[in-house]
């Protein structure tokens, strides 16, 4: 079963925009977050994968919003692997809301694995699998 | 034929990240950009809409990176609206590279009309035909 | 005694720069954060002062940045309240690396209290108190 | 006498927070764009000082918010450089209301000159006076 890493947040004052609800930006910094924390439980910083040369670009996103978030709210990030091989990397994403695990957003990163120089490399294998390994 | 729109932007400095690149959350900003100049340029702005008590919810966002764009490049966002009816409306967006053309990124936004208590309603014909009429 | 808060945070990747730092905007949204728990845990939510119909308007803003913070650094805001009048706060700040306690940076901001039509109005004290009071 | 270069923008949606205006942090990312634009009019781009291996380092960023900007509002980014050492730049600000000259905010950034190991170096003035210069 794919391991799924809960972070809990809360909605920033510089989130919000003029309708009164976190902007539709804002989703995509959350989910690098959730991304973020799924790498390092999983054992490997996303920090370190950089260091160790290799980048993990965002070649495609998706958001779905269902219900608006306010200031001040808490919500969790869930963030699961879907889909893992040496050269790309998609993740799952799902915003609740705390309060009642309602469902806020869900969505998606598609994720290519680079050097410094931009070009498509494989990840090694023992870096891979600290992430993605059972 | 669908109206094309075209605006011109710059990278900022602060829209760039450590991978030395735009964040992928600063192209959402400016697809907002991209639809902001499509509907002023069509007769109504989104400002006025927002005035006469609709908004264009955002429930869908989408975007597939193509090519890095960095800070100070020049681009073009060209915005279309591929759909609209009194409660919903679809716009595309292509970013261009300012100097060859290229293609650089590419999505969609997925709008529904509310009113200021966050229900659904439907925009108008007059106002909608302002933006989305031949 | 003044009460000084504190919160933990980690940077953002989408926080920083193509310098490979958090971004100077970036500070400007922790202190946001630093007065926001401020407010909390003194018995006042910001949430709730605005949902009484008053705002804290930010008039100035400043910021030292002493030594820079990197992508998932972990640092600490405290917040302190300098000066409460009905009509006016201002608010210090400073960040710390958590992990030594180096002086990341230091910073205030100057607040104006007004209502929902941007007048200059006074807190009424028994709300006022619940943030400033001993 | 000290050049002045103004540049033209609008206030973004994602720009605006629930209090209906700009947020506190998107005036310095507009300063940023004014020494952007600053750079390039006096003859050398930032790009191009940092593809030389010289960064200019935020050291300190102060503002003072005069009235509040609104969204799709247009006003005017005027930026000089008030003192430059090859050390050292502080760069002067002021944001006004295209519609009727009215000063919105004014603020200032402080800058030491680095390269890119962040040690505090001299900018060789062939490049500094390209943009000091008379």
């Amino acid at each position: 079963m794919l391991p799924v890493i809960e972070v809990e947040e809360r909605v920033r004052y510089s989130e919000t925009d003029q309708m009164g609800v976190a902007h539709n930006k804002a989703y995509f910094e959350w989910f690098e977050l959730g991304r973020t924390e799924f790498c390092r439980r999983r054992g490997l910083t996303y920090r370190e994968i950089e260091a160790q040369g290799f980048y993990l670009v965002v070649v495609e996103a998706h958001c779905r919003y269902r219900r608006p978030l306010r200031y001040d709210q808490e919500f969790i990030i869930r963030t699961s692997l879907r889909e893992s091989t040496p050269k790309k990397f998609v993740f799952d994403y799902e915003l609740l809301m705390k309060e009642d695990g309602t469902l806020a957003a869900e969505g998606s990163t598609v994720h290519i694995v680079t050097n410094r120089n931009s070009q498509v490399v494989a990840l090694p294998d023992p870096l891979r699998l600290r992430i993605a390994g059972d």
